[in-house]
């Protein structure tokens, strides 16, 4: 009998603390479209001084969070953005900045760590002066941690080149930060920093940190003023939304000392899970708390069965392809809810127990 | 001394209740995204229920709601909507249903009772066998109770026929229900029965049942199925939004009793400004609980220098012209808010202070 | 027995003259994607000095040309608009603007004479400081002649008018001069002067210029320059243009002069059909060279009826309305085709020939 | 002195032959707006023929002709099409299907030979069941030959291979055939036969084909009706048109039987080329009429030096990069034409005069 939930399919999943609850039920509000919900206010200067931008913008979702950047800065029809041929903009947000916004995507092949090399980059500007037939280049954008490159960590050294290449050729950055503090603890660097070439940053609060519902988007006063605007638009203006907000500052503050253990556990799931005969897993590569793991050819079991067992075994996992399996860590999994995983799918591939694994 | 503010400014202002505040500190969530959070799914069912359609959706904003319903029904390119040149989507929706939709606006004039008359609209579908040049009407959109036409009711037989209308001709019909709630309990029709003809209604929960957030779409299943992701691609996809849905829930429960009330004191308000001096009031076209009021040509104030002593007198109202102001009743405006509003504002029009006004 | 055709559905339906013939058969031609084309570049010059403006541009059809300048002018996300109610942009090119472009139309009355008030245009402006919920006004169009009102001419004082307005308000002028030539000529006002209020003008030359294919559109040189970009996207850059060009050339040699001529045979048309028992004419509001005429309640035949009798006798003309029907004049419908219409209309309404109508 | 001029830069840039200008001179035209004009109607009648489709439709260019195509069959909101990263769509046509279409571009690698792996581009349609954040998938577009891949043809094999795919997932099939009839020629197979598997097929006909103005898209008749309502959309209805589908008619009558002479001319050209010290061909990449040629690092002349060199010798090409040159052999450029060419280029890497160059 399956006594609880091990839910690993997303950091998405967390459901709201004490602390949140008790934060919604007194949260000071008022209507944020006529005038600016005190809580929304509160949270939106905080952001912003974390990010060390001067303005931020609560959004319902990370989808929202970066279609309002795009199309802010990519606000003149005709306009094109350079962005990963593997980012979530381009794959998972239902190619909204083109078929809502208009704005035509030029891909750059991302690398295992999520980088797209400098001049691959460099290449895909399009030349402003020669050209009739040619869209005008006007953002660039990055993904950190890069969720489908397994949460890897874009360098700061990385980002500021990127920043520069931008600043060059007169277009604007963009980072897609829906674990962008996953990245910060990871590498060490403050956020303000890791961030300071990026004229916006969306910011996801409902991932990693476990608010339950939204993200913030940060950048200079026009673009959020002109954010704001758009967040209208879209619909995403809500009423008393400090409800939300207040809930969110309390995520900010609880959860972000608690991901360095979070991607300490996603590092004994790896290790662990590359032990396991059948499997393998570039424990290398997992630094912050997104594993993923290969079923390796002639192992005796399908992702679909080894999904299904798990499910019965009250772990919720998202296969990610025919060999590979997605697990992400937040700070609802305890150490023991890592062991057990690792001794269902240890039992589920070899049919033998791990030594080691209760729960 | 001020000691408490009238907020006349919306009904989109009212701030959460106790037992809303419980409901979202108890609620029980998961994420909406990757499956469907409970709280969500008990609210959409219950409005579902209500409205006498197959399904519904929780959205963040009537905002969205008319936006994603009006490109779900549009969602061919080259489409056009009927609608009325006074309505909400068209004054004050940002124009999202072209700007971000692309769907052309085709409008009729809007009587004073929020009405367009029947042949004018069927003057406005286009010809689809003749003309190369045209777009395709493909959707019909009313607005009830209609805001900028002070709140009036669209009559259940003129529903039905608008109806009988689209259906004549291939179209769809969307009801903006932003306040379809004080309009069936004005009208005395059930919910289910007042959009009984329309293919979908968005119906606001934060104005007059003053939810903190959220509005509800309602529609057929492959309606709603296209909605959702719609809604995922604007970015209206939240997390654990059962927070939301929760106190949403409650505001169902707990203040669609109250909108009567809401109307009577918009009716008492309304006769007592049409019997100051300088004011005037159009008192049988306030049907529900918004209140338009002229100030006369020669009258001693001005509509600034008005809005300025009320808000030094803690009442807030929104000026809508240069000789008009809208005031609207919730459910936390009392009997006693109104007399002390009507009270400040004919001591500020004739000097002479209303002689029951106290509060 | 048939033995011509008098072809009054439109000004459009002229065939090429031996002249036009002969210059596009000995075009000097060039590459005008790659580069200019010389005939393209002698046509947009000539016109961009006639209509006293810096540049021109030669674009495929009036509806490029309209869609093309709406859009540069709205070239930011979030544009509205402002147009008649009954202007060619609004209902005869497909809704493009939103549907294609993502313009928000905000439509004002026309008046009977093609205008609209100046007070309502001034009303339609929203106000750019107030409201988040507004799209930004950013044009005013205007149509010249206007074709639904009958060809009306705009008087300069009029557009002269509507210009400081959208001076005032930081808003730009098109005016869709489709049949801008015969405005002039009817004014007796030079075309460089009509428009000169404008920022773009759309120039049909394959309508009472008798060009096989074409519009131009004016404006300055930033104008032109995004414009061009625009007719590559929307695919209207031609290669070996000038053959078309040239001729278009030869349509402004040949028949400018000849609009007064067609205006005179319009008022002919027009008075002789006022004089026939069952029909009406507005005989004043002629103006140019569109004649609309009324079959009146108790007239012995049906627009249905009367179109067939007069295709039966070599008579073209476009139904308007159940009760109205459209004739166009233009260079080559002569005096005698004129009458011969006369003639036919008034046997197939009366029942007795006109006295001299022979063809 | 120069002479004559040598235009290499492309095929589209040839001069109208005096069949063509006597065609124009003396067309039977109509409007064809209002009606079909019958040159107009002749051509596409033809057009349908030879591509082995139900109906064809005359338009002003290649980019409208895939613009058209790619929104008819992604007339619904939300859609994805997938092509190659290096096709001309997505790189040469302003991104116009997403900036004025709202089509979601996905790439796929496109190989040397312009064909992109089967098993990329089965691995880029989107599962329909799966997801709410994706967008679908409703098109796969091909190029033949592919322009930015040295003018490659796509074999039959593989059309009809991707063809087959796009069947079994419900998708359409759409070539980018702006030079078909040189794959046709090269391939040796016939142009019905060639686009069989495919739903629509833009064929242009002002480059190799020589015509001045205009590509034909073919497909099933609701295709092309629905393609007829969006090119009057765009602006590409053309009024007495057939002044442009006669001199068309023409180039197909005409151009057809010499397009094998332009390709041996272009192996030729190529072959010279890549004997020249300092240059280099991949000879065997030469199929059709392009010929991409590189200047390898330690040559005495650069890109730019060797343009302006062949400039003042009368020969015009264009360079596609820092170390590369594109020529484009028509129907205008002789055997002699190309001897010149090579000498010039030889006098201007080597210093020494080819031996047999003259012209």
């Amino acid at each position: 009998m399956v006594t609880k939930t091990v839910d690993l399919r997303s950091d998405t999943v967390t459901k709201p603390t004490e602390a949140m609850r008790a934060a919604m039920a007194n949260a000071d509000v008022d209507d944020d479209v006529l005038g600016h919900d005190p809580s929304a206010f509160h949270l939106e200067t905080e952001m912003a001084r974390i990010a060390g931008k001067e303005a931020a913008l609560f959004v319902p979702s990370g989808t929202m969070g970066n279609l309002i950047s795009v199309l802010v800065h990519c606000e003149v029809r005709g306009s094109e953005v350079i962005l990963g041929n593997n980012s979530h903009i381009h794959i998972y947000e239902n190619g909204g900045i083109s078929t809502i916004g208009g704005v035509h995507p030029r891909t750059v092949k991302n690398n295992k760590d999520g980088t797209m090399d400098i001049d691959l980059i460099e290449a895909a500007i399009r030349d402003p002066h020669l050209e009739i037939c040619y869209p005008t280049s006007r953002l660039i954008c990055l993904e950190n941690t890069h969720a489908n490159c397994g949460g890897r960590c874009l360098s700061l050294e990385y980002i500021d080149r990127v920043g520069e290449l931008a600043k060059k050729h007169g277009l604007k950055l963009h980072i897609d930060g829906a674990r962008i503090f996953n990245a910060s603890v990871a590498l060490g660097v403050p956020l303000h920093r890791l961030v300071q070439a990026a004229d916006s940053v969306s910011i996801c609060l409902s991932k990693g940190l476990g608010a339950p519902v939204g993200s913030v988007i940060v950048g200079s006063k026009s673009f959020i003023s002109r954010a704001k605007t758009l967040r209208k638009t879209l619909g995403g203006g809500m009423r008393q939304v400090g409800v939300l907000c207040a809930a969110a500052f309390v995520a900010l503050q609880e959860n972000v000392g608690k991901l360095e253990g979070d991607h300490k556990k996603a590092k004994i799931l790896a290790e662990g899970l590359n032990k396991i005969q059948g499997l393998q897993v570039d424990v290398a590569s997992v630094e912050t708390n997104i594993v993923y793991f290969n079923i390796l050819e002639g192992a005796n079991i399908t992702v679909p069965k080894l999904c299904k067992h798990l499910e019965e075994h009250g772990i919720l996992v998202i296969p990610d392809s025919s060999s590979r399996i997605r697990l992400v860590i937040h700070h609802q999994i305890s150490g023991s809810d890592v062991q057990y995983t690792l001794s269902c799918i240890q039992q589920a591939v070899t049919g033998v127990p791990e030594k080691n694994g209760d729960n």
